[in-house]
């Protein structure tokens, strides 16, 4: 049981690796299970197929990111946090989240399977609901239509600082967050 | 030479198709020449490589947008458009956006392939000069560590915006962008 989990680890940890570098279709089983360091048939036993492993990828990173955004809306709904510190915060986990490449290359699948989009979609669905108590903390007096408009911007605005590699922006992460966190509460007020 | 543009035309086109359904790397060069309806020595009389198809997909894609962006900022220049409708037209154009299949495969193509991520860099440059114009019209006192905020902001914004269907958004796209590009303006001018 314990070895089976060590290895379970492994084999995500070398998918990442893998599908990020060279791509998910272009990783055979075989060469998974080499990086691995356990047997084709090994991986067979632990998750159904390739989409599995994508799939485990994903819910363990969205966990994670999860577990940090429940502990700052927590410290932003106590007072401990200021509303603007808690978007500096959010800016900042998506300035500092993972792997850009393996992300992309998860996303492309996605738009072929639907089986990783769905899995796709319920984390955002956690995620959306998060963002939704901060923007409410923001602005108590949203409509329910603009709190949606406000949730959009706020997601859209996470996506894109997450993905901004390849623009190559020169503003530091720190100024980034400083800045982009101070004009997202500005947005949600003015509505 | 007539003949020559017609293929160049339906190898890009037939490349945007089967690189979104089916990846880059998983479509060889004799498959694209059957749906071009030319032969493979035809693609590469055309075209250095599967590299330089793709290329030509994101230079196509980003000279269209740049001419609407362009005539956009000439009608907020000019008072045509006012800024807040200016910024709702471009929460608009990124929502319009094309294939996220695409975009999502071309962008994992960048993360490993130099070229590929050059030519993005060089077209987001042209971009960043756009939406620059369009901040200092929101807000003509910002210092330029501001501005370059405000950059990042607006970037990250149209692109979350435009690769948001995996969140499976429920505001309609006409109000997406009248309450988002409202919500920038705001944002850049609370700086």
């Amino acid at each position: 049981m314990q070895h089976e989990i060590g290895s379970r680890e492994r084999i995500v940890a070398a998918a990442r690796h893998l599908f990020a570098t060279q791509g998910f279709h272009q990783t055979p089983m075989s060469e998974l299970a080499v990086a691995a360091g356990v047997s084709v048939g090994q991986i067979y036993r632990l998750f159904t197929g390739k989409n599995a492993v994508i799939q485990a990828i994903v819910t363990e990173d969205t966990a994670a990111k999860m577990t940090e955004l429940q502990a700052m809306n927590a410290s932003v709904k106590s007072g401990e946090f200021s509303i603007e510190e808690g978007f500096v915060a959010l800016a900042q986990r998506a300035l500092s989240k993972g792997d850009e490449a393996l992300s992309f290359e998860i996303m492309a699948e996605a738009h072929r399977n639907a089986d990783v989009a769905d899995t796709i979609a319920d984390l955002c669905r956690d995620f959306r609901q998060m963002i939704r108590e901060l923007a409410c903390v923001a602005n108590p007096d949203l409509s329910d239509n603009d709190l949606e408009g406000a949730e959009e911007l706020i997601l859209a605005f996470m996506f894109g600082l997450g993905h901004r590699t390849l623009s190559r922006p020169q503003l530091s992460e720190g100024e980034t967050a400083r800045l982009t966190g101070r004009m997202i509460l500005a947005a949600v007020r003015a509505l």
